[in-house]
């Protein structure tokens, strides 16, 4: 179907570079899932992929651990090695899949390919959380591309449309599910009403969740991704280290169907905000920078995103809300985010394809150094609290109290008795409208003595993610 | 906030180009809605814009009918003429806006700003479904790009996933509502329960329709978008003219009540779709390119899809599902594809912008000539079929029949008394697996005459988009 154009085509694309038709060298580190899927997809749709760049897109060495292991998936035309340096600074090669994860190491190999001016292509979001202000400054310096689609929501080219689709707009605000296995877990704790615990069983009984599945559950994963996102949607540096992070691992079944009476689901999202803020007239600005369970309305589409999906909705001044959406993980899904940068990269000859697209979106001097992470006082939406009670009768004494501390409460609700397991006593619900964090923060600390509640307050924040 | 890198940035970018620096300049036809919404978000977001593109984008010279109200959008510092041909030609010009729309005229303007050497970027869908395989084999002759993400879901940068996100990807099908004014309408129609007729003037009294909405309402806009993606997706010429359309126009407010009743409702979708059919093997590849309303699962995604916003959902043989959601119309909307893809642009020098990604997504000696648009009797999905009978004792008798016609049942139902109009006499709902349009046709033509129908037989295809 597919004639192959790297024999086929007559003239050359890029007449002023004459290596322009040769295949694109791809050395890779690492063969395991990310690896693996990538191998089998170039050569699956090897000619199709090649009908697309330009040229074809060719494995010629890869770094494994077992060597054996490595032959028994690509065969015996790629060269194998053990020495991660070896790939990143082999003569023949023009790109670096670094495929293997980790941050340390990786972050050594992935500088050394730079400096030895190759590009780089990884989906390694723990890396560039917490190494890519450094990696993208060297790639620059060396004029090379550093490509990372694979890095949020594998195969949904989210990175690409911040980066090029959406460039017309100021970025208001990203907000998505952006890590499968929570997601899988909420899913399940609201389609089976089953606890925390139980639904992670599963979750690693399926393979959704590895079995240690701290950096998933604890909201880190989610707050690499949404670092790398706002960089590129607000022109700032990654700031993964002041990114606000709370997981599921405390949320509570009662809290899941206690939402849904009230018309609303509760999905772990990463939320980056800009927003002015600060002084007393409100001319200081930041960027919400966190991740955390929160409530959002059933009828949003978000809200249907269910089991190990992922998606991200932008909101711009011109394009209004745009939404993205996809699987979260997968191999083949992850190898198709890897592929369409190398593709990326072959369409180009080398010097441009370092250069084309500034690595964070925003060419350097247009990063806003000082556009700094507000602090969690700072952060501003509505909220959700459930209030212990030692009788119903209090529900108004609840709500009153709460506006006395200048919480804008806007409904109060009595939890249903099915919503509350056997022997729970009576739980008030209140949604309140938009406030700083700190003004919840201080009304709970005070409600803890007021002699209505008879348990810990629990709050959660609603995001209603209108355009 | 963002420093101005046309002033500031201290390296050129491509240090090859000794023009690269310079600003973009940009002649636009038309200063209508897409025009001044161009004009407007490149003005209030300009550093912004030169941030991520590396230099600046200017408007240098404007076609309108009206100097006066052109003036009054755009100011003393843009030339203005009556002429498009001077902007096509202008000396001054790297990039021709054509934001007129039209097919005839516009085709002319475009090939003449491709001869002078002028990139061309347009949101016109008609233009590129009606003149698009003239126009970039033109564009690729002379070395130029033709930019067009604003001509399908205007601000959704669907076109760039499917050209860049998902290179991939062997496509396996790509489906979405890519019509605001009938998604709008059919919103109306489910929501409120009211007529074709009356969905539409309201949706004519607010806006979402045209005073002419024939375009709209009987799919052919949807047709011309879903041309683009199908080249785009496959690897095949433009084929809008062999594309299936089917409008809203003849749909009953009582099959959007029975689709209901089945758990489905009903969205005008464009649908590409490659498949294996033709020979008694089964071995000819055709696609499947078709508008028409169809019964979609009321839990799916897109069935949340609701006023005038589109969604388009690709499936990837590597990415799964992916789906991209967004305005379908609007001023600043379809202005942020279009300042997209002069970003695009600007991004490169003029050579190398025509030349990185093929016009429809793969280079000409990869393009199937020979793939081409299955006929209307090979189309195969499952239907939904309506079938008026004189009593509802006769629900069985319907059934064994379209069985015996090899119409694969999969679920026979009466529609309930409120999915009904008043006066309506029994109807017998039907639901198939998979089959053939042509044995549908026969099936149904057949049963107009078995003494159990009372009036027309209705049928609709129910599409399941599974991953």
């Amino acid at each position: 179907m597919y004639r192959d154009p790297v024999q086929s085509l007559e003239a050359p694309l890029l007449p002023s570079s004459a290596t322009a038709m040769r295949p694109l060298r791809v050395g890779m580190i690492g063969i395991g899932t990310v690896g693996a899927g990538t191998f089998r997809v170039l050569a699956r749709n090897q000619a199709l992929i090649a009908g697309r760049a330009g040229r074809g897109i060719k494995l010629v060495v890869v770094c494994a651990r077992s060597l054996a292991r490595a032959m028994s998936v690509v065969g015996k035309d790629v060269a194998l090695t053990n020495d991660p340096m070896q790939v990143a600074t082999h003569p023949d090669v023009d790109v670096l899949v670094e495929a293997a994860g980790g941050t340390g190491p990786a972050r050594d190999w992935v500088l050394a390919a730079i400096r030895a001016g190759k590009h780089v292509v990884t989906a390694n979001k723990a890396l560039l959380a917490e190494h890519g202000n450094e990696i993208f400054a060297a790639a620059r310096q060396h004029g090379v591309a550093v490509a990372y689609e694979g890095a949020v929501a594998v195969s949904i080219p989210i990175v690409k449309a911040l980066r090029e689709g959406l460039t017309a707009n100021r970025i208001e605000w990203v907000a998505g599910i952006i890590n499968g296995t929570t997601n899988f877990i909420l899913s399940k704790m609201r389609d089976e009403g089953v606890g925390f615990a139980e639904a992670l069983a599963q979750a690693q009984a399926l393979g959704y969740a590895e079995a240690d599945p701290t950096f998933d559950i604890e909201g880190i994963d989610a707050a690499h991704k949404i670092s790398l996102l706002a960089a590129n949607a607000f022109g700032m540096p990654v700031r993964f280290a002041d990114a606000q992070v709370e997981g599921i691992t405390a949320l509570q079944g009662l809290d899941v169907a206690c939402a849904e009476q009230l018309g609303f689901r509760i999905k772990l999202l990463g939320v980056a905000k800009r927003r002015k803020a600060g002084d007393a007239e409100g001319n200081v600005e930041g960027v919400e920078l966190r991740v955390q369970p929160a409530l959002v309305p059933a009828t949003h589409l978000l809200a249907h995103v269910n089991g190990s999906m992922n998606a991200v909705m932008v909101k711009g001044d011109a394009s209004g809300v745009t939404m993205y959406y996809g699987a979260g993980a997968g191999s083949e899904q992850t190898a198709s985010a890897v592929i369409a940068d190398l593709v990326d990269v072959a369409r180009l000859d080398g010097t441009h394809a370092g250069q084309r697209v500034p690595h964070l979106g925003f060419h350097p001097q247009a990063v806003d150094e000082q556009l700094a992470v507000l602090p969690r006082a700072a952060v501003h939406t509505r909220h959700y609290l459930r209030v212990p009670v030692h009788s119903a009768q209090q529900i108004e004494a609840v709500g009153a109290w709460l506006a006395a501390q200048h919480v804008p409460v806007l409904q109060v609700a009595l939890a249903h008795d099915k919503a509350l397991p056997p022997g729970s006593g009576p739980q008030v619900l209140v949604l309140t409208d938009a406030v700083a964090q700190s003004t919840v923060d201080l009304a709970v600390f005070a409600l803890a003595a007021h002699p209505a509640v008879a348990g810990p307050v629990v709050t959660l924040r609603v995001e209603t993610l209108e355009g």
